[in-house]
């Protein structure tokens, strides 16, 4: 008899899974870790099947479930009701960045763990949200359109062409992700980099942003902290939401916040879907109001078929620069977050419950950052 | 009567020019100098028909033109023929950077004057092949290409993901372009910066990149010089060219120097297409030699509809980042050329010929720049 089940939920691989064995954060190549967990004594049960809840295979298995390990990318959601019936149920994972998908009011009341892998793929999202903005702002994919079309039309795609040079730009939450970004930012000249967040940038952060400013662009005073997010969008070309979706944060991007944003602005969110109303975005693009709305985050996650951002584009046929929630699953980031998700079940598997502080959500009954819940 | 004709050679802006009146460098546009090169008592003739020689308009005007202002993104070939049948032929502008689609050989046998507007796009353009580099490394355009066509399927995009951190990336030229690329990339954190070029970086900048390093990464000796082209893409995950089309690097990537390059490599570029054979890049991409090619640079231009890198694609459908050539003409980039052609003409017209010297490429019957032609 096992010691316990753990219940994993990832995409499906299928012949991509054979082709690439580094794509270890697929249904058929399990993070690597069937050995690592068997080894102690555990029985893993993987699956891709979980919805419609209550009738998926993860309502079933997450019955007598000890663990959980589940991803941004295709995220079996931890409901209230999913969490009531799973009375063995300890220690959430989330394999990657990001555990909204969790209920984690329903998770602090039953002194759940909730765990995941911070440093894992900030990188590869920082690098996700500066080529979205690159391409909307340099307008590339009407143009690719026409290199992979057949027609040579410079001045259909040229005509809603910019540089990344001299733009405001700013960001919503200037933390893992948002920082790094700012740090990419730099070389490329910004005239200003603002942002807005629940707590001021460390001071050894923004002089490090200084000094690169000074060394590459003769600018010092760079980044700015704005206190309400109104002032700060209705200043930027630019903006990239970088925060982690929590009741404040859901649905702030709407009607009346994207209307006090500057005529013609650009629009980036690889931080989760929900945060922006999807229709006001897309009407916001069709109108102009917004030049374009580019990033990996969907509510729900896969997008239905007609989801309107799936279709949003603006007058010229271009402004969407949307992909799947790729950007924090890089096969690099597979195996930060395979080796992490290890880490924190070795961890708990051995008793030692000597997390990386960075990675926990929440624990003991309590949120254990202020990223989550706590902020004022 | 006037004192001169000007021919100025620019592509059709059509229902665009009427939309973007930032759009100044197309034909209905006629960089915003119509009215200033006329107040110099000269007439101006704008057209778009520059083929086939020698029975379009541009043969014909040229035959008494004193100045032909031309662009790199819709090129009029001055040829020896072309430059023989103009005997008032004094002076050639590029609105924009490179004039190699003037035969610089025959335009020195004839004491012409080719200036370029050195400093109007060089960001653009850097911009662009960064922009360029994320989206192949990130395998955006197929993950794109599913957001908008109704699937999701994170494996197939993923199985092709990677991060642009902690790869070698090496560029062939690190003039004003390859060397702001360079100080763009610090930031990602590069496992190494490669450079092949005729002559080494300063000093100086050298130590502002190795700065950033420091700064950034941690890391000191970020950059070097290699000597042979062949060692450093043998070494490169990813290889930009940024050096002019002349006699010593047409055709430069070939089958030949394709197969020394790593397996899996990434190739942008950015600077012109002929430095690159068509078929042999396509086929290395088709073969997984390379795993994507992209840029914006095409030979001839317009691209015929069959040219290969339309439809070039790995085995699995992405692998092709390509635009028409619009990577310097964004709207930012067009502003300044127009004032850097008011510029030269304004030194021509005055008679001071007080130019700046980094614009001229040929003057009285000798290159200007050690970049064409006289490298040993």
């Amino acid at each position: 008899m096992s010691s316990g089940k753990v219940l994993l939920v990832l995409y499906k691989g299928g012949e991509h899974a054979k082709e690439q064995e580094k794509l270890l954060g697929c249904l058929e190549n399990e993070l690597g870790i069937r050995k690592f967990i068997e080894s102690h004594g555990y029985e893993l049960v993987s699956t891709d099947d979980k919805d419609p809840e209550p009738n998926s295979k993860v309502d079933k298995e997450l019955e007598d479930a000890e663990i959980v390990i589940t991803t941004p990318f295709f995220p079996a959601y931890i409901t209230r009701d999913r969490i009531a019936k799973a009375p063995k149920l300890k220690l959430c994972v989330t394999a990657g960045v990001g555990s909204d998908h969790i209920d984690l009011t329903a998770a602090n009341e039953r002194s759940l763990t909730v765990a995941e892998v911070t440093g894992s793929n900030v990188v590869s999202v920082a690098e996700h949200a500066v080529m979205t903005m690159l391409i909307l702002v340099r307008n590339y994919d009407p143009a690719h359109e026409q290199a992979v079309g057949g027609s040579w039309d410079i001045a259909g795609a040229a005509k809603e062409e910019y540089d990344l040079e001299d733009k405001v730009i700013a960001t919503v939450g200037a933390g893992r992700i948002g920082y790094r970004i700012l740090e990419r930012l730099i070389p490329f000249n910004p005239k200003k980099l603002l942002y807005f967040d629940y707590q001021g940038l460390p001071q050894e952060a923004v002089d490090k942003l200084n000094a690169a400013s000074k060394l590459y662009n003769g600018k010092d005073n760079i980044v700015e902290r704005v206190e309400k997010i109104e002032d700060m969008v209705a200043q930027a070309d630019v903006v990239t939401i970088n925060c982690p979706l929590h009741e404040q944060s859901k649905g702030l991007f709407n009607k009346d916040l994207i209307s006090k944003m500057k005529d013609g602005a650009w629009l980036v969110n690889t931080a989760r879907g929900a945060i922006c109303v999807a229709e006001d975005v897309a009407a916001a693009v069709k109108s102009g109001k917004l030049r374009g709305y580019g990033g990996d985050v969907w509510y729900p996650q896969p997008a239905p078929k007609d989801h309107p951002w799936r279709t949003m584009a603006n007058k010229n046929g271009g402004g969407n620069a949307m992909t799947p929630h790729v950007s924090g699953t890089s096969l690099d980031a597979q195996s930060r977050y395979a080796n992490g998700v290890k880490a924190i079940l070795d961890s708990y598997f051995s008793k030692r419950f000597d997390y990386n502080p960075q990675d926990l959500i929440v624990i003991n009954g309590d949120y254990a950052t202020k990223a989550y819940g706590q902020r004022k």
